[in-house]
């Protein structure tokens, strides 16, 4: 079974350097030899990361120059970001439940003042 | 080296299965046979499941009940859609785009129509 495009995507994110790599190509497009230098890691194993971000539709590769340049493509991310905005309200929950906490404290403390 | 917080939940996210139990765990805390239940999977492939999304910090266990309910924690969830924010001005530009190509289109078959 191929795995489903979500899977993909949250696969493609679950690395610190494909996360750098789609940081790096926010800014422009960019070679892979380019794409390579800041990170202390031999060519191919760069290329085995950008053909997972490629196989996950977060990057595509110009077939154009003969640089064949990087480029981000945010789709995926968008999917991405609309999955987990049905979870938007438990975090949003969790923060509305610290502030009516912070309420009380406060609340507390100027009684426990008047009381001096 | 352990994976990094972001890593670990966008890989627990990586799998169908795991989406679908936060999906039912949005509709509150539920113990693992009922959890299980809708899956055609063994009970032990489902606490495999539970494992993977308990290390991520997206589910908790009671140890309180005896049934051990499974509770949601969107905290994970929250820091995976901030990260995510930064790249939303990427495909809202491409929606930018589509509509623009799409007002000209208009714009040229009304042109078009007149000319009939």
């Amino acid at each position: 079974m191929s795995p489903d495009r979500l899977s993909s995507t949250f696969a493609a994110l679950a690395d610190p350097t494909r996360r750098a790599i789609l940081a790096r190509l926010a800014s422009g497009e960019t070679s892979v030899t380019e794409l390579a230098e800041p990170f202390e890691m031999s060519l191919p194993a760069v290329t085995k990361h950008l053909k997972v971000l490629e196989r996950a539709g977060l990057i595509t590769r110009s077939r154009e120059a003969q640089w064949r340049p990087c480029r981000l493509d945010a789709k995926p991310l968008k999917r991405a970001a609309d999955w987990m905005e049905q979870y938007r309200r438990f975090w949003e929950r969790n923060l509305d439940n610290l502030e009516e906490y912070l309420r009380k404290l406060q609340h507390q403390e100027k009684k426990h003042g008047r009381k001096k």
